[in-house]
């Protein structure tokens, strides 16, 4: 509860668009439920059974991606009295960061030889390339490469100690 | 104190290298340190200045990042008696996820014209690209493109419903 407090205060008015995703997808459960949704998961007692999650628990989580507008509520496709979850169009655009953070545990969250899951693409049957941040003109770019501009360096032009709050 | 114990027991052990990096960076304090060890912090100080978290929160998820072989301590390199973080291969190689995380925050939360940072890369002074999926032929890939498979399938050709605890 302090955290979730700390966590709503420092980064919700950022300035840095990684602190507010993290606002709304910071927390571990939150890209569990959009994994399943991304694999076509819908109603809730399908989200309750894979993620083992309370009930209680699972419908509060599910009100905050509703709320923050990564999922929304609709009748359900087969005409029956259950309502389904479905991703927005900003939570569909999660997908990015998904095959990022699938392809990291991929290489470094298994040990050698030990069986995980695995994506691959219905026309090739292989597995997406390694996704890699690139420049304009194509090339790989690391944390090295690259500037961060603060909004109050774009107006000004000053130098300086830059934060993030 | 509930949550974390309940995730530790249902992610440390899955099949899905989604689930399994969560259980690594899936709080919302863990890429906002990485993000700063990215930008080149380094003393205990500079990250408490920054990310305004106190002292002894601060020194558990030091120590957390630090368990997981994300970030390394290393003596000062100015040659003085603290000692100073800095990522892993392991943590540098977050830096597509940190960089989609970015991506998808800037599109989706902040409100039309609102002022944000920006990255740019140092040689064009421009923004990297949108950070997509793709296939071996290089084709954009949405997560309607691609099939998963659990390792159970992939010894058995079973189909059937899988579950991903």
């Amino acid at each position: 509860m302090q955290e979730a407090v700390t966590k709503h205060k420092s980064n919700q008015n950022s300035v840095c668009p990684v602190a507010r995703s993290l606002d709304v997808v910071g927390e571990w459960w939150s890209l569990l439920i959009i994994r399943d949704a991304m694999l076509g998961v819908k109603r809730f007692s399908e989200f309750q059974r894979r993620l083992g999650m309370a009930k209680n628990i699972l419908t509060v989580r599910l009100k905050q991606l509703v709320a923050h507008g990564i999922l929304r509520q609709v009748p359900a496709s087969d005409g029956s009295a259950y309502s389904e979850y479905e991703l927005t169009e900003k939570g569909e655009e999660l997908w990015p960061i998904m095959t990022a953070l699938r392809q990291w545990g991929e290489r470094y969250m298994f040990a050698p030889g030990e069986e995980h899951s695995v994506i691959v693409d219905k026309k090739h049957r292989k597995p997406p390339i390694a996704m890699t941040v690139q420049s304009v003109d194509g090339e790989t770019l690391g944390p090295e490469d690259i500037d961060i501009i603060m909004p109050e360096e774009s107006r000004t032009s000053r130098k300086g100690k830059s934060t993030y709050r």
